[in-house]
């Protein structure tokens, strides 16, 4: 998807977010968040606790979603990033988690980590599973039935990992 | 090792046992917590936060050791729990981590968690490895280089699990 902008995430854009946030840790499918996180919660775990959040909007001015990226764990860990991506609902299927993936990368190299982490892909959602692959992260640990699914019950997640 | 006493962990246990917490963390050989954490955040980190905080000591009082047990996700990830152990310096070898993680499984199950998942166990701490393997933990992943070792550099960690 050509003429998207990244921009670090302000409040105003996290407003805006907001209902696919809720939308998305309500559908229980993808990530491992409440889904009775109330705003403020989510905004301090969305765009406060991250070393930085980005909001990805296209030429007009609409936002199409938004990304986190973190270090992976402390100290002797802190070489290793974590990121989480959420695509807003009417943006789906244009390689907007794609631009995000790819962007944070180019980011976490310039912050100095040496790896990317995801820590909680759930193995039901192939289509990222797929796309993170196909961007070169690896599936090194696949924990079973760690994530409750909202349809599919106790289901697998994956570890994936990929050096910097 | 018997005649073992759990008890949930005081701020004044925690000053006894910060000398050890703070060895440990700058040694930097098993835990991904900063070495220069201070008192206060490492009392946060690890009595605080945490669901649960016990100090294991012998018949006569003497600290011997701690472990937190908290969520190792939320919502949809919930029903795994994570612990983290720590051994006194005076008191390794006898039996203290192997009691404190069959400690935490019970009180793990009485606050009906599924699963319990540690997600860095660092591959060079084969006393530890071995152990959670002979306590019923599997290694479910290997992340390459995940931690940087005092002595070894770069080394990988283990993601370990076991169903209750």
């Amino acid at each position: 998807m050509s003429s998207l902008v990244f921009t670090p995430m302000t409040r105003a854009d996290f407003t805006l977010f907001w209902p696919d946030f809720k939308a998305i840790v309500e559908a229980r499918e993808t990530y491992a968040i409440d889904s009775d996180i109330d705003f403020e919660s989510a905004y301090a775990l969305w765009c406060q606790a991250p070393k930085a959040t980005f909001a990805v909007k296209d030429q007009d001015g609409t936002l199409l979603g938004a990304y986190y990226l973190k270090a992976n764990a402390q100290g002797p860990g802190g070489h290793v990033c974590n990121c989480g991506y959420m695509v807003n609902a009417t943006a789906r299927g244009k390689g907007v988690a794609r631009a995000m993936c790819e962007h944070s990368q180019r980011i976490a190299r310039e912050l100095d980590f040496k790896a990317m982490q995801f820590n909680a892909v759930v193995a039901t959602n192939t289509v990222a599973v797929a796309l993170w692959q196909q961007l070169g992260f690896a599936i090194v640990g696949t924990v079973p039935a760690a994530f409750c699914h909202a349809r599919h019950g106790l289901v697998d997640i994956h570890v994936m990992h990929k050096a910097l």
